[in-house]
């Protein structure tokens, strides 16, 4: 492979496989440099550090779970019809994740635990989203609060179990849905108007 | 010591003493019977495997958070009253255990994983406090719920950031208070009668 053509999101997934392969303790840059058939210089190029670069990575993988969240927040619709759906979209696309290649969820799993930063982002994002949800419901007298951004954030505590992978042995438990399903009720109940 | 004054808190004490000094590992009940002075049939008298032993001592731990909780299912009160209560002395016990002694805290935390039906039966008897709660509060209007145990059971999951110890690192955080309140409040907006 030449230079030129090397994209990021190539050096990402080839990370990924490294990652995979070798564990997230001995994966290196030169692994990663090896696999694409390019000098690691050229993966410098793009990721001025196997820090920077393990970041990105995992910043990718956290992303993955936002295209799904981004058609609910496309969509119009009643608040109680979004915001179930933006959380059905979240505990989809996590449980996929760590039911779907349980072996590449726990290498991402060390991962998250040491890009604290990047984890911060992500929830701030997904809080946001929230947010946003509430805060357009609330414009349209579809729900009460007095404070969207707090709201947003206990929304988010809220469902941990159904999205924080801390709690991913418990996806696929029976009676899991139904929980799901009883806790976005009283959640919704907890918002609208009285 | 002898034998005839040996009861099970005793031997409950001293293998959490040797559980914290050598670690879930590498204590053994032979080590139990060194500490108590006496032989190791003596502490076999009372827990009939190594396996009992370890589930007693992680059932005496968990039920500690009991006490606090009791005072509060004897107590009268407005539902909202009591369910805030009970929430926050569970919290509250949580929390001290895990800030107030990280270490012994870590070595439980090995003990409960091995420990699922002490676990189980630990998570019932407190969603079983909760529905008490909730039972009660319907009884006298002050609530509305078609399931109070599946409603039981969704308050005790939509609070699970504030009292599962796989979220410890959060409790002491700047906001936690907060988040707890705020949250508390929209699980009671949940209830409350329209």
């Amino acid at each position: 492979m030449t230079d030129g053509i090397l994209t990021p999101d190539q050096i990402l997934t080839a990370a990924q496989d490294v990652l995979r392969r070798y564990g997230p303790a001995k994966a290196t840059v030169v692994d990663v440099a090896r696999a694409l058939g390019v000098s690691h210089g050229s993966v410098y190029r793009h990721f001025p550090s196997k820090a920077a670069l393990r970041e990105a990575v995992t910043q990718r993988w956290l992303d993955e779970s936002h295209t799904l969240l981004t058609a609910v927040m496309a969509a119009d619709g009643p608040a109680d019809v979004r915001l179930r759906a933006w959380l059905s979209a979240l505990f989809a696309a996590k449980r996929k994740k760590a039911l779907g290649d349980p072996e590449l969820f726990a290498t991402y799993t060390v991962l998250v635990g040491e890009a604290s930063q990047v984890i911060e982002r992500h929830i701030a994002d997904l809080v946001g989203q929230l947010q946003q949800i509430i805060t357009t419901g609330l414009a349209k007298g579809e729900l009460v609060t007095s404070d969207p951004a707090a709201t947003a954030r206990a929304v988010f505590d809220a469902t941990i179990r159904f999205h924080d992978p801390v709690h991913a042995a418990d996806w696929d438990q029976p009676g899991i849905e139904d929980a799901f399903d009883t806790l976005c009720t009283l959640i919704w109940l907890g918002l609208s108007p009285r």
